[in-house]
């Protein structure tokens, strides 16, 4: 059956009564959204401030292949497998994107018998949250080029507007275009271009938002671009723009409970891009979850060195979280991609590449024990053809290392399938304290904070950049010096050379862009060409996605 | 007090208990969105074939002026004065579009005492409909220009591209842009535009649509171009686009129901632009509207020449409604606009110029009973500096062309104010069949549809066109003869030209274009330049509309 099959066959609960029999929370509460989706108020969220917070467990992953990993769908099974075995428990995921649904992947709800529902709703609108982003971006945009149209009073430099437009669609035709042709009264013509809904920074910001006030003055602090000194910021305060975006946002904002196919509750909140953001689910999200439950299990985008990296350096630290443990997940097919085997010849025992693979896997287990000092479990996400060989290899390597190996099938089992996983984990978080360091000081210059992410976590040699970068990370030292690095590099590697695979070492880094993500709080230093808006295949997938006459969706994987 | 502040002091009643309580709606076949908005299932909808309809009124108005009218006022004010009188009514009103709400009129859900709540969430995203219309027209988009992108298989003739893209906002910088900038990774290079998301044809034909196959049959036949050969069409459906189109419009299909600040319910959904589309809720709403209650109030966008003439010609033709009365909106301040008095002047008594711009009314009138055939009441809406000469001249002209002219107060006291309007329309609608002519055949030539409408109703000599449009018009001809016409003109005046107030005649009607909104279903005749992307003025809304720490909203209108 494939996943959306199995989906709609799933029991669902009523979300109001599952919440208030499992955690208590009162129905006037929750704003309902149809029968399985709600909203928590925020009066109710903040009620919550005196209670004990629960642990926190990190779900990251080794480098993504094109093989797949299996981040959501472990969070969902240790989720459902803590459940299993008694404990008060809540998952915490991100949005999916509704774009990419039509692209290439389909839907991102977790897969087989690890999926949080309703999926079809989940990754189709949801409750409005990035149709709200999208809103409140483009209202700053639309009212940037109004204001230059009726005077620019502000004086903005045209040429160094930095706000572009956002569409949560997959639409390379966008990614750079000219606006304000056709005349007069169509303003100036300037050059201009959408990112994916998720790149925006306003989703950063409601990610990173503690409350409402905390959410305006974020949105506030946005920097549209300069005046036409070249130096003098324009906020999204100086156009009257704040209130109007926050207003945009007044539901957006309200943390988003669903049910696992078990029947366990899962709060869905946000979904910022993980290479120019920071890509994790909302501050909100997480801090509810660790107030209602006992054990909260989250994730946190591509691999571990930009996904944990940010959600320990930039979210934690930002908001006061303390993780208690990283479950590391893998798999024995991206192993052994890892290794060098090519996409189609991954089904085949290969214990050569797969331990030559491993690096991958070791780098990532060094950096979470050693420069984050966080306890760690490594999960296989279990596919039919991982041979014993293979198996054995992966757990006597980690066993050398000191770490956990455990063989995950959730995919197959549901919590069932997790629950040793889920006793590694308990037996982990209930015997320490919660707690890590960071891998960089915040009063640390930007320069070195990127260099310790980069010689610590990428095994770089060092970072360069050229004189125009480093002047720019010069003039964003004087203001904007103590806030923390939002690495974007590509995902696939440690390196910023997406082939090479395995752990790379003794690289450089070269910075190639800064970005002032003033409004979200940290500085974006890219490496490479970042893609902010993807593009639709040869054959996209919303050409399989159908609707039959009675209301029942196909096609979404 | 304000129209958000009287609404935010609304006692609302649960939507659900509502909608169970005075029309019986199982709460099964209620998806709740919060506690005060709900869409009403499609299978529920289809249950109530069998039942008898209701009587359907329907409310417009004399030509739109800055002075203001009130058609959405008096729907909701209308529709309380029947549930007052005993009644059993529901109210059809459009959604408002986004976009507009940051420009200069704000919100659109009624004013005073006669409004639809929750007053924000209306105006706000409400059950996110157009976001799903936005996305669903975008999918659309992107499929085109990724097709070419990877080969153009289908031979799409990228210069003959008609289909657009669309966003909720008032942008003006977005209405004529170059898209597939930045090189070969990006596509190719040709002008595109952004309409604001009501000017959609998806839009129209989510209106139109009878049920969820009727919708993706409709959009599987919307024209995206032509291909090489100049005049093969390209279908939406040999994108495959038609699928995941309908699969992204799973909900905006359904109906939504709110309440009146009276606790009456009310039907809003759908919201296609009034020009280049036909302006009216969907046959959905108020069809279903119709099952539920004895009486159903709908109301067509702009004044009775465009918002009557679609509802009837094309609305109700298509969906075999029979609307069984006419209320016809003015205000002593708007009449007297069209006698020539300056918009700073229009508080002074002008019995002069009343009567002068009462031939605007007059003109509506006659359509309305004589080509239309329908029952008509004029309803003056109140204001305080209305005087007693004004509203008694008024009453004494309608009265001699035998039409009932009643003083409605709804704004300042609700439904008691508007209780004199509903008797006189029941006292019609309880006495003579439902039904009313057409004001042209289906079978006439594409040609002389449009000219029974501007001679008939728009007092015009003639039509007239370039050999260009002749050309189209006639190729159109061959294959969409039997299609009803759209016209798009402005609402401003009878005539073309929006300075000529009153009830101007033997002016000449020029088309100069003509598009087939093959979906839809219906020949877009337009006269003039129609604004189907608006842009914010100079001192936007945006700029006042806030958000309070506790989540009250302020500045929408």
């Amino acid at each position: 059956m494939s996943d959306i099959e199995i989906a709609q066959q799933a029991s669902m609960r009523p979300i109001i009564d599952l919440a208030g029999e499992k955690f208590g929370i009162p129905a006037e509460h929750l704003d309902p959204y149809g029968h399985y989706k709600a909203k928590i108020s925020l009066e109710y969220v903040n009620s919550l401030t005196d209670k004990t917070d629960g642990k926190l467990i990190l779900v990251t992953a080794i480098s993504p292949t094109p093989a797949g990993e299996g981040k959501t769908t472990t969070t969902v099974g240790l989720g459902d497998a803590l459940s299993r075995l008694g404990k008060k428990t809540i998952i915490c995921l991100r949005e999916p994107s509704l774009g990419p649904c039509f692209g290439v992947k389909g839907g991102a709800a977790g897969g087989g018998y690890a999926q949080v529902v309703p999926m079809e709703d989940i990754n189709l609108h949801f409750t409005g949250d990035f149709h709200a982003v999208g809103v409140a971006h483009n209202l700053l945009s639309a009212l940037i080029d109004n204001h230059i149209n009726h005077g620019n009073k502000l004086d903005i430099d045209p040429r160094r507007i930095q706000w572009k437009r956002v569409i949560d669609m997959n639409d390379r035709a966008l990614r750079k275009i000219t606006i304000g042709q056709g005349g007069p009264a169509n303003g100036y013509l300037r050059e201009d271009g959408f990112d994916i809904v998720v790149a925006s920074e306003v989703m950063a910001i409601l990610c990173l938002a503690t409350s409402r006030a905390d959410l305006k003055e974020r949105l506030g602090r946005i920097v549209i671009g300069y005046k036409s000194d070249k130096i003098t910021p324009v906020y999204a305060s100086d156009l009257k723009a704040h209130g109007a975006m926050a207003a945009i946002l007044k539901d957006a904002i309200k943390p988003n409970l669903v049910q696992t196919l078990e029947n366990n509750l899962a709060i869905i909140h946000g979904g910022p891009f993980a290479n120019i953001a920071h890509g994790c689910n909302t501050v909100t999200a997480t801090k509810t979850a660790l107030k209602l439950a006992d054990y909260a299990v989250t994730e946190a985008g591509f691999g571990a060195d930009l996904g944990a990296e940010k959600f320990l350096d930039i979210k934690c630290r930002m908001s006061g979280l303390k993780p208690s443990a990283v479950v590391l997940v893998a798999t024995v097919r991206a192993l052994k991609f890892h290794g060098g085997v090519a996409k189609d010849d991954l089904n085949q025992e290969n214990l050569a590449a797969l331990e030559k693979g491993f690096a991958n896997l070791e780098r990532h287990l060094h950096n979470i024990t050693q420069h984050y000092g966080l306890p760690c479990v490594v999960s296989i996400n279990h596919f039919t053809f991982d041979t014993d060989a293979e198996i054995a290899l992966l757990q006597n390597k980690c066993e050398s290392l000191g770490v956990k190996c455990v063989v995950a099938k959730h995919w197959a089992h549901g919590g069932a399938g997790a629950e040793q996983l889920a006793q590694e984990i308990l037996h982990i978080v209930d015997n320490r304290e919660p707690g890590f360091s960071y891998v960089y000081d915040n009063e640390l210059p930007l320069w070195n904070k990127i260099e310790a992410i980069a010689t610590k976590l990428y095994g770089a040699a060092k970072i360069s950049a050229s004189p125009k970068i480093l002047a720019e990370i010069k003039a964003l030292q004087a203001h904007y010096g103590h806030f923390p690095i939002c690495m974007a590099k590509t995902q696939m590697s440690f390196s910023t050379n997406p082939n090479a695979k395995g752990a790379p070492s003794d690289h450089i880094v070269e910075i190639n862009e800064v970005r002032l993500a003033n409004g979200a709080g940290f500085i974006v230093a890219i490496a490479g060409d970042m893609m902010t808006m993807p593009g639709l295949p040869k054959v996209p997938a919303a050409e399989r996605i159908d609707i039959s006459d009675d209301g029942v969706i196909s096609g979404l994987f």
